[in-house]
């Protein structure tokens, strides 16, 4: 994939080389993220960042890693009812709204909508999530972070073993991290779901002709005993019928401290693609977690910004420029220490 | 009409000169739209882009437009519930609102509302379509189009020729281009919609009036062999009783490919205001089309980038000032060759 | 309260040196919201305007704040209903937007929402406004116009005399302001409401502890004849169980020009939350007020506007930096005489 233009739809697009290529340019935009630096680079650049699905936080995501780079970010929300009951095709859509900036990110409810969308853009879209379809970016930021955890313990994304846990049927995440993870070498995957809610076949498959090795299982202990990272997903309660479907699988896996004492090697990494359901009916990882540094969810979404940031630099084929636009940065780093934690504010 | 601090109600405003230097700015405009130039002119502006009644691609025009000369948005869309729910007056909206800004773009339902919320603003006002009433940079954006158009042909407004088609009754756009039309020399008109959906008897008058030659008709075929422009227009359901009403009118005056070439002149140009019904119960202008060079339709949206661009300098008093504030672009231009299409992408 | 890298949660956090910096950042704002100054201090700086409950005036306030600050800002209207189906705690929902923007402000319709948004969030939380609970910026926009409004006539806040009016039950606003004035000396207080929405009585009991003199009275005329500032608020409708129990009370207090002659000082100062109920049952400030120079409520919202800045500037530490990074103005000031009256218009 040659980057500068072009639209990112699908993972599929993606080689091992591209991978590559997007985390080193993550690695890159820490201290942009973190404001220890600031740059410039894209100043004048705009984003049409298109939701015609709401989404706060991917949206706030894409919005401010075009903005960390310089850009301006022009923004919809919801579905454009007008339009539509206008009679408008999607493709109308894009030649109009891709006159008015530099780079679109869209999502839209609709599998297939966004690559529909790009065919008549004039100008890169980066998809943002197409129903159950793809979102790219949540799959490169899984990754990433999972290399990222692994680089500290001497291990890295070949070799890995990971146990994927819960709804695996309806989760677009597991479906496109299993995709990545059979570019690379000699992986371990446990699959812990209900059987109604298993990995489907063709993704196994795909797995296994990677040459990866392949367990299905319904024991969430045993699982999580060996492996290097805990994947761990929400029952996609909206993908379901009705919500009593949902219910049956609700809370099956839950992962707390004293199960992952008792069973988890120790620096075993916990990721989750949130919002994790923190119901008590649910509860996949409670909240006694969050005093353990292994917990990386957190780091995910950060992780988020860097890869987001990282593909709108590639797309507009600045990654040699972001030192040349750096700036002082004036004002108080807000992430330092001097933010106080509440009760000791009088 | 003396731009700097005008607010920019009504076509009524305009006298030929004013357009003549509208046009001419906007005609300055395109490179910065085009992204071979970057102007940072506005750089700290503020437009409050307040659109009290949804409609993306018209809000995104403005934002846009906006943020291309160096300029900060902040926004609003749909009513404001709870400001009406407590009784406050459209002029206490606007004394509060044009404290927050430097310049306003306003759309709302209600016919007259705008310049009732001008009335007490403190900072010009833009008006962005006030329901069934005025809507003018729509007006002005289809003008500079046809003068753009024609421009290559040898041809210009005076002396033009053009076929105005389907709902002509509720039809806010061909409204307002008769009346800009009003201001031009000898102009041969033909409309062409069903008795029901006829152009309204004033404009019908005022084209008269200023001089021109103005045929009405039922018939597509006939009415379009002569003219420079044929402008085709969308039935306006949402202002029908009911749908079933709308039906009955839906699909009456298609142009396809077969229809043009059998029908028009050659280089007939073809305009639409956008959205176009797509659906094949109504279909006014055929997909086939999208291939004939002579289809304006989504450079009228680009155009209309260019005009709203224009309307902010004039307003703001930056016309002389677009060069000064140049900087050089580091980002890749998006809209060169290098966009490939969709299938060329590995 | 140590104002770098705080955050703003109640005005309960504020002494009277507090406030004095506030209100003499606030002043140095002026000539920026003014647009007779730009600064760009905060250029490259994200404001995460995160409104969990609309509120079209407070959201463009802040944002506006921060643009004219210089820096960009990110926004979310309305309850992220996707994130709440899916059983998101509110902390964790802090902090995945805490890693976006470099301070946050926020409004929910949940009385203590902000504060524990706050506890885990990773950045500086302002609060917008928090259901019946708190709304700082508000209280001290109050206080601020209060002193602005009375410098020019030799007198202070201490030393006040101030008659409020209206809902006096269910207003946050004047709640907040009984809270402020108890950190004053000397001050009368004269509550003007149906008994049944009289002041809460620890509000009452706060200013007498202060040493202040409280009048508790029904009777609007007798009340404002020998005081400084005539507070007046809305019927909080939205409060009541229903309309019809609010109609009880709605337009029991008006105040227009003829009573403002015939009762109060020459001078008195007129304020009031907005929005004012403008409908004829309730006009609460009759629109005949509107040439009188005391009336103060659209000063109040400018100075809304300072004062957010002014919070902006503290938190981010940047007070000191504010001319450093100034650039000249190169567009039109809109707010200058030359913005013409809307019949003058051709």
């Amino acid at each position: 994939m040659d980057f500068p233009g072009a639209h990112i739809l699908s993972i599929q697009q993606f080689q091992r080389e591209d991978i590559e290529r997007v985390f080193r340019t993550a690695d890159r935009m820490e201290p942009y993220a973190q404001r220890t630096k600031l740059t410039r680079v894209l100043e004048g650049a705009i984003l049409g960042n298109m939701f015609f699905e709401a989404s706060t936080r991917t949206r706030i995501s894409f919005g401010s890693a075009f903005n960390l780079l310089g850009g301006e970010v022009r923004e919809s929300v919801g579905m454009d009812s007008s339009s539509l009951i206008k009679g408008e095709s999607l493709e109308d859509t894009a030649r109009v709204l891709s006159g008015f900036s530099d780079v679109i990110c869209m999502r839209h409810p609709e599998a297939g909508s966004v690559a529909k969308f790009a065919s008549a853009s004039r100008v890169p879209v980066l998809n943002g999530g197409d129903g159950s379809n793809e979102h790219p970016s949540q799959a490169l930021l899984d990754l990433y972070t999972i290399e990222k955890e692994l680089l500290a313990r001497g291990r890295g994304i070949d070799d890995l073993r990971i146990a994927m846990v819960g709804d695996l049927k309806h989760g677009r995440t597991v479906h496109s991290l299993s995709k990545l993870l059979s570019l690379f070498r000699n992986i371990r995957v446990v699959l812990v779901s209900p059987t109604e809610l298993a990995m489907p076949e063709e993704l196994v498959e795909l797995l296994k002709v990677a040459g990866h090795q392949v367990t299905v299982t319904e024991s969430l202990e045993a699982s999580i005993a060996d492996v290097d990272i805990v994947y761990s997903t929400r029952i996609q309660e909206e993908r379901f019928s009705d919500r009593a479907e949902a219910d049956l699988y609700r809370g099956r896996f839950r992962l707390n401290q004293a199960i992952y004492t008792k069973h988890c090697d120790p620096n075993t990494v916990i990721m989750h693609p949130l919002p994790r359901d923190s119901r008590a009916e649910a509860n996949e990882l409670d909240s006694d977690l969050d005093a353990n540094p292994n917990l990386a969810i957190f780091r995910q979404t950060d992780n988020g910004l860097l890869v987001r940031m990282a593909l709108f630099a590639l797309i507009l084929d600045v990654t040699q420029l972001l030192e040349k636009y750096e700036q002082p940065i004036p004002w108080h780093n807000s992430r330092d220490p001097r933010l106080k934690p509440l009760d000791d504010q009088a």
